[in-house]
């Protein structure tokens, strides 16, 4: 394979600017086919080899030049389609076909358009042979440039088997786009045809994303197809569509500046609540009881200019009456009035405007609230909300919501962009008792959003696992780049919401049309490392047990099981979730073996076999803890009267205990078959680190399978 | 398009039995090429020309006869793989060409095999264009006799995109099958290309499967490539594989032969426990108990000739003893005593045997379970079991199990092959207050098997759904005639367990080698009308929450919801699971309106925003219960003090129950978001026939899917 040097030094970007500059003089949005060439050959893309022949004779020589077949095509500034111009022929074999198809071609294009400025007719070598795929670019309105690769013909136009990743990229994340299509095993060589060099198409894509980052007008790109072979990648078609406005993306703040506010935020010294209220069922009045109640520490001043006490506090006029420094502001007032409002509290200096009130962007008041926005900027005050239930935060037992307090401490963040998503997370989280750092509701983005908490959580003692629901993202690049740096410490689950509402989106192009939202958020989520929740149901129990289990050290997977048919089940699980069943080494086989009847199959899963005392659990368990070359355990557990569920369950915690306390520290899960004590069995199995659900043996196994999806990307596998 | 008449009557067996004889004759298992095409020919299968060629002048002339191009393949009895050989060349364009390329593969031939009898070489008429597909047939060793069909290359090979069904199919069937691979889209033409003639690939198929089912000798055939267009469908290759032994199956029972026993097994009159016994913690003690304490009305015997009463009965030394008839006889002693006893409970007129014990075929007893048996068959007693916990009726209060009794009397039966899935059954089921009419283990299912048990729930008036574990099935095509007979009275679903362990299969054929266990089981049960769960938490949701649900009588789905972000997530779900969102007219959209405030959202999904009052709730469900052009209901409830979750449940219940009172009964289904309390508002709702769970978005709209796939196999919509 030859050596791909895709050094950023032999761009020729003056030739790639000399040629977008007549467009945009021209007031054109697309590129002439020589345009596009002289693109590609400024970035190092492969082309066949063509010239321009401005008359039928010049055709017919620089198809002998180039070599036979050519094809012939018009070249107009006028003449987007050509196809339909008629201005296109292919598979012309001597210099006499040549030569008429000139003379076709132009008479074509001229009945088709007789205004359009014709420059002449490209003549064209004409490739073919190996793997037809597609590369393409565009601009995703969340994301920004990305690169797309897929198999050309049927599998991209009818299955879409296609990849995104942001651009530019590098060499290592092209190959790894190759491999993550459906399809890619075609790139290797399949019924006898020969493997592609990838080398060769990996450092096309990295060519092509480093020509639309430097060029950002470049608003879409298609080169397809492209010809892959053993030896090289040629692009046959190049397609580049330009857009000299691109939208202006949010504010930007470093991470110094984020994080400043946001400690301030979480861990306020002192609150305010404009709007505190002594009259029940008001929000102004739920919040201060919670934040009260819940226990926090710092001050809390009621700010209301109708009472003298709120809840017991004196209760000020204005926030600049409060005295002293004020951190956070929690807003329990109307719309209308929280511009003004936050005019006070930024020459407070509060570090952050909790936003409860609806009445903003989601009613269609977006006026109202850029007007907020624009206040809290002049003032360095950043905004959580509008439209929101509030925050938790319970290492501050601080719990600044109309909900009520929560007060089981945790590791797990978990943030949401819809209130109705935030109280189911409120829900689940006191219904299992899952540890919880906190809860934050994000509702219409006016400022804060996901790549902000992602940050702080990220650099947050008390965190160890992120879960966040989500609709859009304002800045798709900001997420992914807070992402990337938190991920090798920690779990980051998304929910990605309105997978499916996708629908069309304008495009210019075959790519901008492949670009379905959910495709883009996919790939892109995944390039990052975030763990894809597939669903709310995903998204609770993946916040919940993930800080629970320990990071796995390796990918040998061992099945023990006191029912087969929950063996069979966890087996089809482990495989559904990208994982694989440890082929167990004859002498740990022989080992199990040693626990189990003569009749219980040891190989993987290892049947105990229904029955059996506890001893068989705790012998078998221990044995897989201790052997070094297993790193996780999957448990199946069978309800039975010589070992009962909680029995089952102090067994376990034992074992598992005196592993740990060994430092032996192994993700284990457990699925409880059983009458309904198995339920109390799982809660307490859960409560010592072990990750238990009754009546299903796929939830154990999907909570694993997103502990290894993490640690793939984290790097600790 | 052509007329196709797939008429049974034009096919010529003759000439089929007469080439099977002589292969069969010559000890052979494959078919030579102008065998194979005997077979098509002789079932209307469209071939390429072709003719045998003894000398290369032959052949030269029979090229100039089909015309050019031509292949040439050597025909010998000893070479299976002509490639390997050097037997086949392709795209001969010239006589001399032929003649040429006659020799050339006569000598390879000889070199490859000096004793290869050598028949000639086939010339053979090249066909070419439209698309390629793979027409196939195997023998399943559950389902026997199957079709496949899939997109030729790239498609078969490596992303396995192909649909299969029981042979022998209708054409209406043949049809489905086409438009059932993800790449369907390439049939009707893609990029420009002409739709192939669909009627006469499925037409190839019919007559395919007639071929195959007519000689069961033929186990595997692969027609590939067909090539497919818009003039027809023609198989340029085929290839049949023999096999002269098949397996035999198991036995068959007619379907009153069938009923008659599970009817005295289902309702018995009086029961036998065989090992009954006093001493708490054994088996016989468990088993008499829950007979005697769920309730059960009829006769209750026990049989221990060691004890004088057992549980306050008298007993008896032998099942002989006990007077009048006795319908079942539960074995509750261990394996090496079933065979003796079962010959007296067979003396004694016993219609089933319960055979409790474990020890047989899961320990490699498979002799002693032979035994037993035999010794049923001799008696006419049917078997369930062995190694099973036994089985509940709820409808005779009957719990003939060593488990706990269960008393929740309803229209759901459950069936499992595990010991342990029947414990998740239980819990679960008591843990939800599920409605069962049965739960019965099958264990090793040495007689009694899931058709037995779907035959009898089929026509039980007591079960209006039915829900099943299996691993395998001894006879597919029984199971699948029972579901085709019960599917259009009440919803089958299935969890298929060890869908993931299919492995490698020895096979003859390309086409055997991509009928993967799972593939086949997964097309199949879907051809016969059964909603597969693709796991065990859906196995039971399902079981639990079809029977709640009325039968959609339309595709047009509406939600109503208080949480926009609920309403994002719901319309997900709705989609994943093949529904689509009603577009509302704008009439109805105005009546929506009217109910929800200004800044609400109608449309679908109809966002009455969070904060509102029961009422609004209340007028959104009603109108839509009551608009005709609506078919089911999908609720997003969003907790809030205004609306709190038992108010919310009971208006929910109140406007459907009065819907239903007025003849109007529609499928509804909710997600509710919120704190603890939506757990009891969820359940509360389930009981009232609105299929409800907190804390997930997902799990209501699956079951409705689920639902909704049942009312199109049933042929209610």
């Amino acid at each position: 394979m030859a050596v791909y040097t895709p050094e950023r030094s032999d761009r020729d970007r003056a030739s790639v600017r000399e040629v977008l500059d007549r467009a945009r003089a021209e007031g054109r949005s697309a590129l002439t086919a020589p345009e596009g060439r002289v693109l590609a050959e400024a970035y190092g893309i492969p082309v066949p080899g063509e010239a321009l022949a401005g008359t039928a004779e010049e055709a017919a020589a620089l198809a002998a030049e180039l070599g036979l077949p050519v094809a012939a095509k018009i070249v107009s500034p006028d003449i987007l389609h050509k196809t339909d111009a008629g201005g296109v022929e292919i598979g012309l074999n001597s210099a006499e076909e040549v030569a008429a198809a000139f003379e076709r071609i132009t008479a074509n294009a001229r009945a088709h358009d007789p205004d359009a400025r014709i420059d002449g007719v490209q003549i064209q070598q004409m490739v073919g042979g190996g793997v037809e795929v597609l590369v393409g670019a565009t601009t995703d309105p969340t994301f920004g440039k990305v690169v797309v690769f897929g198999l050309g013909g049927v599998l991209v136009e009818v299955l879409k088997d296609v990849a995104f990743r942001l651009a530019p990229l590098t060499r290592e994340e092209a190959l790894g786009q190759l491999d993550s299509i459906r399809a890619a095993e075609v790139l290797s060589g399949v019924r006898g045809s020969e493997a592609v060099d990838k080398g060769a198409l990996a450092d096309l894509l990295v060519r092509l994303s480093d020509l639309v980052s430097d060029f950002p007008e470049i608003s879409e790109a298609d080169l397809n197809p492209v010809f892959a072979s053993a030896s090289g990648a040629i692009a046959a078609d190049l397609r580049f569509v330009l857009d000299f406005e691109p939208a202006k993306g949010p504010d930007k703040f470093s991470r110094e500046e984020i994080l400043a506010s946001m400690e301030r935020i979480f861990k306020p010294r002192s609150i305010a609540i404009i709007g505190a209220s002594n009259e029940a069922g008001k929000i102004g009045n739920s919040v201060i009881k919670n934040i009260v109640d819940g226990g926090y520490e710092g001050g809390v001043h009621p700010v209301n200019p109708k009472a003298k006490e709120v809840y017991g506090r004196a209760s000020y006029a204005s926030i600049t009456d409060v005295p002293g420094d004020v951190d956070v502001a929690v807003f329990a007032i109307p719309a209308k009035f929280v511009a003004s409002a936050l005019e006070e509290a930024g020459r407070k200096g509060v570090a952050g405007a909790i936003l409860i009130p609806s009445g903003f962007a989601e009613t269609g008041e977006q006026e109202l609230q850029d007007e907020v926005l624009a206040v809290a900027r002049r003032h360095g005050v950043r905004l959580l909300g509008p439209n929101i239930y509030g925050y938790y935060y319970t290492p501050q037992k601080l719990s600044a919501t109309f909900c009520t307090p929560y007060d089981v401490a945790g590791g797990t963040a978990l943030t949401s962009q819809s209130g109705g998503i935030g109280m189911a997370i409120l829900g689940y989280s006191r219904s299992t008792r899952t540890g919880v750092s906190a809860i934050v509701g994000v509702g219409n983005k006016a400022d804060i959003d996901e790549d902000d908490l992602l940050t702080f959580f990220g650099q947050d003692e008390n965190t160890n696992a992120i879960a966040m629901h989500l609709e859009d993202l304002k800045d798709g690049r900001a997420f992914v780049a807070a992402a990337r740096e938190v991920v090798p410490k920690k779990p980051v689950v998304v929910l990605k919401a309105g997978r499916t509402s996708a629908g069309a989106r304008a495009a210019g192009s075959h790519t901008g049309a492949l670009a379905g939202d959910d495709k883009v958020y996919d790939d892109i989520l995944r390039q990052a490392g975030v763990v894809r929740a597939p669903g709310l149901t995903e998204l609770l129990e993946y916040g919940r047990a993930l800080p629970v289990l320990p990071a796995p050290t390796g990918e040998n997977i061992v099945i023990i099981t006191g029912a087969g048919g929950s063996g069979v089940l966890l087996s089809d699980a482990v495989v559904d979730n990208g994982m694989s069943l440890y082929e167990i080494p004859p002498d740990l086989d022989k080992a199990f073996r040693a626990f189990i009847p003569p009749f219980g199959a040891a190989g993987n899963p290892v049947d105990i076999t229904g029955g059996e005392p506890p001893s068989t659990y705790e012998k078998t368990i221990r044995l897989g803890l201790e052997d070094p070359r297993v790193h996780s355990l999957v448990l199946g557990y069978w309800h039975t009267i010589v070992t009962p569920p909680l029995v089952f369950a102090d067994v376990v915690i034992d074992v598992v205990s005196k592993a740990r306390a060994a430092g032996i520290d192994k993700p284990v899960v457990a699925s409880l078959s059983g009458d309904t004590e198995v339920e109390a069995a799982s809660q307490k199995l859960f409560e010592h680190g072990i990750v238990a659900y009754p009546y299903t043996t796929e939830m154990p196994v999907k909570v694993l399978g997103a502990k290894y999806r993490w640690a793939r990307s984290a790097g600790v596998l």
